[in-house]
C-alpha cells in the first residue's frame, strides 16, 4: 500500500504513545534512491569538500569516487525515520551516536531499519520516558552504511 | 580579514597533516546567522515534522516556538567547522556522539568552537591516525546548542 507520507498524517489509533512502545519493537522505512546531484547539493549546502562535490576530486581522495556527506546520509536517515515511525509527539532527539561503515554513493537506495532497544522513565517528569533506539541504514544490497543509536524523549498518552 | 572559504583554497602552508596536529589544539570557526526561511527549508527536505515547520504547531509542541531539527544544527556546523579546520586530505569522520543541551532558534548566531583531544596512531596502516575532536556549537550569548565529539581519520605528509 503506497503511501505519501508527506501528505496523509498518521491516523489517531497509529500514533506511537510511550504506553504503545516495547523494547525488541521494529519499524522499517521506505527505500530513498540517492543521485550525484543530491549529494552535491547537501555538500554545497553543508559540506563543500571536494570529495563530496566533484568526480574528479574524488578520484584521487581516500573515497576513490564521489560519496556522500556523512551527514547527509544521516538527514536521509532522519527523514527516512520520521516517515517510518510513528510517534504521536514526534521523533525528538536529544542525543546521538552515528557511525559510518562504508560510504553513500550515487545510485545507492537507503532504507532505515530501526529497534528500540531501551526505556527509561525520566525520574524527575512523570509524563515522559528516554527511548533509545537503534537504526540501521542499509542499501539495496542490505550493506550497512550508517548505525545511529539515538536517545529519544517519548511521552505518555495525554 | 574576511575571507570567502567557498573560493580560496587554504595555502599549503596552512593545510594541517597528522604531523601538524596536537593534543589541545583549538580552532573557532566563523559565524552563521539561522533564520526561520533556513530551518523550514531543511525540514522540509530532511525532517519534516511540524514544530520544525510551522510556528503554530511548534507553539503547541515540547519546543514552545520554532526550533532547528537536530541534524539541521549539526550540518551547519560542519559547515563551519570544515571552513574553520584546515586538514590537509579533509574532515573525514568515521563516528560521531552529539548531543543538543537546547534547540537552535531564528535569529541566533552560531559559531563552532573545537579542539583536538586525542590522537591515535592506526595500528594497521601507518599512515594515518585517529583523532578525535570535540566541538561546541554555540550562540551569540555563548550558551552551548550542541556537543559533538567525533573520530576523524587524519593522514601523514604524503
Amino acid at each position: 500500500m503506497p503511501r505519501d507520507h508527506r501528505q496523509v498524517k498518521a491516523s489517531d489509533a497509529e500514533r506511537l504513545y510511550l504506553e504503545d512502545i516495547y523494547v525488541g519493537q521494529r519499524f522499517a522505512s521506505a527505500s530513498h534512491l540517492v543521485d550525484a546531484q543530491q549529494i552535491k547539493r547537501f555538500a554545497r549546502d553543508y559540506d563543500p569538500q571536494a570529495f563530496h562535490l566533484s568526480e574528479e576530486a574524488a578520484a584521487s581522495s581516500i573515497f576513490g569516487s564521489i560519496a556522500a556527506s556523512g551527514w547527509h546520509t544521516m538527514a536521509i536517515s532522519m527523514r527516512l525515520l520520521v516517515e517510518s515511525i510513528p510517534i504521536a509527539d514526534g521523533v525528538i532527539g536529544a542525543s546521538a551516536e552515528v557511525s559510518w561503515p562504508k560510504p553513500t554513493r550515487p545510485g545507492m537506495a537507503l532504507q532505515v531499519f530501526s529497534e528500540f532497544i531501551d526505556i527509561k522513565p525520566s525520574r524527575s517528569k512523570p509524563d515522559r520516558a528516554i527511548v533509545t533506539m537503534r537504526c540501521e541504514t542499509r542499501d539495496q544490497d542490505s550493506e550497512v552504511v550508517q548505525i545511529t543509536i539515538a536517545k529519544l524523549v517519548v511521552f505518555k498518552r495525554p
